[in-house]
């Protein structure tokens, strides 16, 4: 389906992205060599076990040789250490990519490292599951959904554009975007919703262990939702709100004020308040629901999962 | 499948649960007549059109006449008006039901009108989509979900009896719980995220026009599961807050504390106490899906979604 597009990439980090990225490029023959590097020697034994590159290496720093794409799926917390390592082994004409949550980090983080002959193009694909490790990795992960690029002013179109098609050819769609607004947007729709989740599972957590029994038992409902969100990757959230501070704290202020008009609402029992809010948060739903169909190619992939979904009440 | 159990079932409130219930009382034949009463001459011709019961009308005073199980299937808003009306109709054994996601408000909302002569079996089954109305029904909606009874101590024990059999032929496992506890238990699993993802989809939309339609386009990540949740009934919803105002504060303060405590660490860089929260997080994650694995009979049935689930960072 597609052809060779780089002689040989570099895959650092093989979790869930990087290990879906493995399958996807041999499946669809992306590269003529790929290489996967992992510091973790069990995640390497596994990978190998998996059959998911030409070569596996826990040694990072040399496994970008020869590389005209290398491509960091690690959390970003780990990026600036990883680029230190390895950019004076880059090849000249290299793209340097990563697939991190945050942008602006890892631009800051490439900047004093990166050689001039290198290029870097930031990538963010929206995609993923509550699951991690290389064996969570999903070969049609990015089918259809959105991936975000923030190349800074420096970097070359030519490598834009190598890893645009890069990631057309892995079923994404491609958006170009400045990385602080990146940051902003992904504030919005993933940061915060990931902190309020993880809030409301703690909360739980912290409850008395017979009512907290019983909160499990019956969670089938708005909390079990929250609960596959607060699943996720601890590290790379960590990572995620520790590079994206501004961002989320700002939102989160915003969230606070919104919550606390609920909260006073509830207690002076305004249901007009109550009301109209929840018919104004309805029709954004039905906005989502309206551009799903619309904006991605095949809607058998679209990952709304909206007629499904059940929930209670 | 199921025998006849009652000979006249009055369902009041035809929208998503109560055209559910008609949908499976005919399925299954658990009536030999069925009445379905909506104040909405909409509603009744829609209700017709489906040809959900064999009789259709908008007098709700006059539609329990005769019945052995009324089951109000209102906004708990306006479950007091609705007893208030019926109550003197009622026939001596009646058994009273609902299905109001409140039960305490329930309970008091009865007591100064219920003849002594009726059982009030108050249930809650924890089943729901985001959809609305006659046509959202589904006859399935209840299998291998929990339907929570919290009969007050007058209750006979045979009236509870007939109320379990009734759901667990709808498909449902019975619970039986104190109505108090009942509402603190759903407002940690239900009513307070509810209320989170209102809040939050309600931020967004607050947000500049072009920050917002953004927002929107890359939705696919956790906001989406929020506009979802945030997309359900506003009647419902603001009578559920209204009607389960000190559970809900209550346990809003303790998720305050906790959100307040999450945003300190972010803002002083404290990569520990969030790595520390989200490890945790991931324990309860694991206990719902062995509990939903250990406790629905029919695994096919499971709500959890758990393996489909894609979401992203």
């Amino acid at each position: 389906m597609s052809t060779v597009m780089f002689e040989k990439i570099t895959i650092i980090g093989l979790g869930l992205i990087g290990s879906s990225l493995a399958r996807v490029i041999k499946r669809k023959n992306l590269a003529q060599k790929l290489v996967a590097a992992d510091a973790s020697e069990s995640v390497c034994t596994k990978v190998r076990e998996l059959g998911l590159a030409d070569v596996v290496t826990p040694d990072i720093t040399k496994s970008v040789i020869g590389s005209d794409l290398v491509i960091l799926a690690v959390p970003v917390g780990v990026v600036r250490t990883v680029i230190e390592q390895i950019a004076p082994l880059l090849m000249p004409g290299a793209v340097l990519s990563d697939v991190c949550s945050v942008k602006s980090a890892v631009i800051e983080a490439a900047a004093p490292f990166l050689p001039e002959s290198a290029d870097l193009v930031p990538a963010h694909p929206i995609a993923g599951t509550e699951h991690s490790g290389p064996e969570a990795g999903l070969v049609d992960l990015f089918e259809g959904r959105w991936c975000i690029l923030t190349p800074p002013p420096e970097t070359s179109i030519k490598a834009v554009e190598k890893v645009t098609k890069f990631w057309e050819a892995c079923g994404a769609q491609i958006e170009i975007m400045d990385a602080a607004h990146h940051d902003l947007v992904l504030g919005i729709t993933s940061h915060l919703p990931h902190l309020i989740a993880y809030t409301i599972v703690d909360t739980a957590d912290q409850l008395e262990d017979d009512l907290k029994a019983e909160v499990i038992k019956y969670s089938a409902s708005g909390f079990q939702g929250f609960t596959r969100i607060a699943a996720s990757d601890p590290i790379m959230w960590r990572d995620i709100f520790m590079n994206n501070k501004e961002a989320v704290l700002e939102i989160l202020q915003r969230f606070t004020e919104d919550l606390t008009a609920m909260q006073k609402a509830i207690r002076r029992g305004d249901g007009n308040y109550l009301q109209d809010t929840f018919i104004r948060t309805r029709a954004i739903r039905r906005e989502i629901i309206e551009m799903g169909t619309k904006a991605v190619p095949n809607p058998a992939l679209v990952p709304l999962e909206v007629p499904k979904g059940r929930d209670s009440e």
